[in-house]
């Protein structure tokens, strides 16, 4: 089972910064993430996961002023994870970048710096955007419809890789006996002409550690799927229950097979957010305690953001969800949220307090051992390669699930004690990818 | 006096990477940068500076074979200082990012989350990129001129200026019992509308620390010097003589005056490449030795690339320096080496070498005492306020500095024994920027 910790600066749960043990300043000090980043070290966990959006989610001023999370001041993840780097030894550093506003070859750049300083333990969450203001801050009057973004992340995400085979693996002799630094040979300009880009190489990185650094995705639409199909290692994504899991699970495989990928190449890690106690009553405490905390405006904008910005205010919080425009912006994700409503009978506001708890994801509250059942069940079920873990509040929801739920998984022998390799690629089992040259010259490729 | 370290993965010395005590894998094992950072601490050092370029500078491969530097492979700066942040406490992390292939809205947002990580200890050199192969990653067909980046320029660090005053410095309330996180009143949009960029905001990155990072320019072309002179508070500069340097003194303080700044907002910092011995044999030694390493070839590829990417192959070496064309790429560089090369009566080859060596750079050759007097006669000569370090080895280039000149600069009352602030700005002796609406508030902007 693999298992990756999504840190959002408070935690997850909407109203986690209002809890009295929650430090509130984690969007500011680094500190707190340094002791997240150690406490998924001490769980023996895959990797870490910072979300991001390049501006604030929302334009409810009033609404995001209760908020400590939706993306209105935190870290960027790249420099976030890149100073991490130095303080860990074995935990993966995945961090989002969209291919939507981004340059191929400074992202390239970057990530391949990142996978040497942490010794090979780079990842990289592939996003399109999903946020009309993004737009505004590049010069674009609206966001790129997804018919625009897709093929430009295909390209982007092509160009990446070309780029981080500039250098064969063993390019640098750094021979002080000839004055050899670096053999020509294993030198490789990319000569990229796309309709998006137009790249020449060379990238002034040696080749990464891991070959290339883990391609993270988390679309869920048709697009986001075929993506992730396409050249994903790790997806990610919200399913909220067994069943939703295990057909996008189904899915997502058969196009990757349909490609010519072979299944075990992706791991699919659904997003699970968890409340554990000792006794299933204090995990049920928990729960409601963070649930008793979310502030009534807040959880309906989050609601309105989730829809896709659409205007809620004037429906009343206690009649049902109504009909809904559609949307550019994660029109997956509408479906989804209103099916759940219709099915459940939850009312506006209902639908509001869940979605600002949970937004989407599988809930489980219950002891180390129940929450294990669950990812047993799950696992064993075709529904998940592992978990994507969301831990409500930070740092004790993290600490709960790496001393109650980590221990049990080790149990029944579904997860590690100890790391296996240096690398992350290592650590999830992935191949690590051939030099394309190197290949093509010994026949490989 | 301020006292910055220029880092090339193997010392400034083009040679240094041959020399049996230099680690020849500094571009990509992180743990030398580690001890470089923490040997500038241990002399109290200001900062540490990476120069960069986005690519290979320069294209004769058989040449570049045979060098460490010219930015053949090494880490990307932004990541590598932010992992430097989380190892280190005190000393100033400065990184090169150009102004010409980026967004200004992700470089406010890497530079703010940096400044954040580090505490307040981030600096940004903003350079315009001066390579034709730069403009082959994004696209162009060639690089733009200067009358093309310069404008760009100015006002792309307006942008970046301007996203970081979003918050204000008490934006952020985290009040768990009003439930508010931040005060909507002290969160302000950008707006701005110009000729390169349209950014509307708000960056979703709190204040940085310093207000905003400390803005280093390097610039010595008229051009240059102008927005050296606008907006630069550390001017990093080539004079290879007393003479040089008071001209460049003189001149960007007065450009800065008449654009209504405090020539004192301005620290003018000359590269200085030192040789430091016990005697001054030893320091003579140090000199020839890495002089007698530089390979002819690479000598005289980096005279052409110095003098903008001329072709010198059919030249002969003991031959006088050839008329050359204009060149877009760094005009005031090769006015400076042509005119020394007449001056000093140099063959090519001298110039060559000479080149290779000090790069245009002002080189002592001396004691931990008689370098401290060349210093010292710079700062009183109205020639520097400090100085850019530029080891021509690591670790032992900057190590003989910080041992020998410090100690030596030190007992003359000149720099200083422990860090005076928490911040690179408040060591260097910079106001902090006002927030420009909280200035306003109170009536002082």
């Amino acid at each position: 089972m693999k298992l990756g910790v999504l840190l959002y600066p408070t935690g997850y749960h909407v109203a986690a910064w209002l809890d009295d043990d929650v430090p509130a300043d984690a969007g500011v000090d680094f500190r707190h993430y340094v002791e997240f980043a150690r406490i998924c070290e001490r769980g023996r966990l895959d990797f870490l996961f910072i979300p991001d959006s390049l501006t604030v989610r929302g334009d409810d001023i009033d609404a995001l002023s209760r908020t400590a999370i939706r993306y209105v001041a935190q870290f960027e993840p790249t420099t976030l994870v890149s100073a991490l780097a130095a303080v860990t030894e074995h935990v993966g550093l995945v961090c989002s970048i969209t291919t939507t506003y981004n340059e191929p070859y400074l992202v390239a750049r970057q990530l391949a710096s990142l996978d040497h300083i942490s010794g090979g333990r780079a990842g990289w969450n592939v996003v399109t955007s999903m946020n009309e203001w993004e737009a505004y801050q590049f010069g674009f009057a609206k966001h790129p419809d997804h018919a625009t973004r897709y093929p430009r992340a295909h390209e982007f995400v092509d160009v990446v890789k070309g780029l981080w085979d500039t250098w064969e693996d063993d390019a640098f002799l750094r021979d002080k006996e000839s004055g050899i630094f670096f053999d020509p040979q294993k030198f490789h300009l990319l000569d990229h002409e796309g309709d998006h880009f137009n790249v020449r190489g060379p990238l002034n990185v040696a080749r990464p550690p891991q070959g290339h650094p883990v391609i993270f995705q988390a679309g869920s639409s048709e697009q986001g799927r075929n993506l992730a199909a396409t050249c994903g290692e790790v997806i990610y994504t919200a399913a909220p229950n067994l069943e939703a899991a295990q057909a996008f699970y189904g899915d997502v495989k058969r196009r990757a097979e349909e490609l010519g990928r072979s299944a075990d190449e992706i791991s699919i890690l659904p997003g699970v957010f968890p409340f554990i106690g000792r006794t299933q009553d204090e995990a049920e405490e928990k729960h409601a305690h963070l649930q008793s905390l979310i502030h009534p405006e807040v959880a309906l904008s989050l609601l309105a953001g989730e829809l896709g910005e659409v205007d809620l205010s004037r429906y009343p919080l206690d009649g049902p969800v109504p009909e809904l425009p559609e949307s550019n912006a994660g029109r997956s994700r509408q479906k989804l949220l209103v099916d759940l409503a219709r099915r459940e009978r939850m009312t506006l506001g209902d639908l509001a307090r869940h979605v600002a708890g949970s937004r989407g994801h599988w809930t489980v509250v219950g002891t180390g051992e129940s929450v294990a059942d669950e990812l047993e069940e799950w696992v064993r079920g075709d529904a998940a390669d592992g978990f994507m873990v969301m831990p409500p509040n930070l740092p004790a929801g993290l600490e709960d699930f790496v001393e109650l739920v980590v221990p049990e998984l080790r149990r029944r022998g579904l997860y590690r004690t100890e790391y296996e390799g240096a690398t992350l690629r290592a650590n999830l089992g992935l191949r690590r990818p051939e030099h394309r040259a190197a290949a093509a010259r010994v026949g490989i490729g």
